[in-house]
């Protein structure tokens, strides 16, 4: 699931990587950007979107959403019954693997900033590093927007990226799952020696971990032909940016209503 | 736990990857090898040293003997309350991620081989591929013997490997975790054309992820001076490959007799 296309971006990397798994995505559009929403609406929207998941019987659930995965995943993860899987982890790991200098940026939005999730995971783990973490508020609006190869979009890059404070930076983290479209502009602004992390690819590495530790792969490779993707948002728009980013065609896109999402479950269920 | 020096590669990565983390390490030397043994006998001696293992209070046992995996792994891991991570399932991730022409060859001990571990796991997830598994069982004797660098161990890998029926191979895994210190005469002799996976690196990288998935690492940063790594066999002989495979000296190695291992658990505490 995500707030919108972003989670696309590890959709990509989940063909690539596990052909035999099957796969159903949701895109909360009508209600995206998430960044800039408290945590608690952030909880909400991701338990209706999860159980929206689990009613197609689903193994395994993964946010592909940074902004839920910082701010609802410590809470949902302990209340269901298959694993779920977060994209923050996997692109902390990534990026001190990456570093050479010590110094490691993360750009992301509002709430995933605010959280704190990135700086505290890496200093966990690599307490020398020295983190600078920046929102990049006007990322997604123009992903969602369908405009991520306009130039609007890299003025937009310049401006935001223009700020960051540490100028060392060598391990640049697109800790949003929407920045991967805006890849092409952000490493042209960056430069060549900055190493931008996708905590896509990572997060696949450990879908593919999981798998195997829970045994629970797909072994019959009865791959259902047509992948289900949903928005909550206009299928059309979601369809022309899933089908030129995934390089497919005639991708069907059904839309849910938000109205229509499962109800968020009730304290007593596993959330406080 | 290995059946005895061979855990030292994933060792090697372990302290490599994460240096914040604690181990403490055991090998079977008096044992070994485990790979001739029967499947029974296999998983006996692994429960006696996962027990020894549980004394030390440890959040996470790894199996860094690919016979244990294949053998023991199976029944164990359901009835500990602690993640158990074997080093067969992350080889086979890196083996079809690195064959470009999906001819893998396996080789590995007698038990292992017969227990059809990785070609069962890597045709699971990749049908199309090509496995050949062969048993080197002079491998593991030459590297106990601390003649990994020898002329005779050079004969004996040439010998072996010579035998291997598949010429189109291009990723050859070390399906034994004493392979990786006969690396260079296994290199040398399949041609810099083939990839060989060890194990290692790719286990420890799970052993990563699972500490993200299960929330247990190592936050305040307490590294034990002193690793604790035990032998059932000869500490002289175990400190003087450790010392030289992880290129550290002084390395305090104790012996635990054979009489002295917990005792395997009643059939009813968990295996058949």
């Amino acid at each position: 699931m995500d707030s919108g296309v972003g989670g696309l971006t590890v959709i990509k990397e989940f063909v690539r990587q596990l052909p035999n798994e099957n796969y159903i995505f949701i895109g909360d559009q009508a209600r995206m950007p998430y960044g800039p929403r408290p945590a608690k609406q952030i909880q909400d929207f991701s338990w209706q979107l999860t159980k929206f998941l689990l009613q197609f019987d689903v193994k395994m659930v993964v946010f592909a959403c940074n902004t839920a995965t910082a701010e609802a995943l410590p809470v949902i993860k302990p209340a269901l019954n298959v694993p779920l899987v977060g994209v923050i982890p996997p692109g902390v790991r990534a990026a001190i693997r990456s570093t050479r200098n010590g110094h490691i940026g993360v750009i992301g939005t509002a709430g995933t900033v605010r959280s704190h999730a990135y700086d505290r995971a890496i200093h966990a783990q690599a307490p020398q590093v020295h983190v600078t973490t920046m929102a990049c508020p006007k990322f997604v609006p123009v992903v969602e927007s369908n405009q991520y190869r306009s130039p609007v979009a890299k003025k937009i890059v310049a401006e935001t990226l223009g700020q960051l404070p540490d100028k060392d930076i060598d391990t640049l983290v697109l800790g949003c799952t929407h920045y991967p479209l805006l890849r092409p502009l952000i490493q042209n602004f960056m430069g060549p020696n900055v190493t931008l992390i996708d905590s896509g690819a990572e997060t696949v590495s450990e879908i593919s971990a999981l798998l195997d530790y829970f045994d629970i792969r797909n072994l019959d490779h009865t791959v259902s032909a047509a992948p289900k993707l949903f928005t909550t948002g206009s299928p059309d728009m979601f369809k022309d940016i899933a089908e030129d980013w995934l390089g497919m065609t005639a991708l069907p896109v059904a839309h849910v209503a938000v109205e229509d999402l499962p109800a968020v479950p009730a304290a007593k269920e596993g959330i406080e």
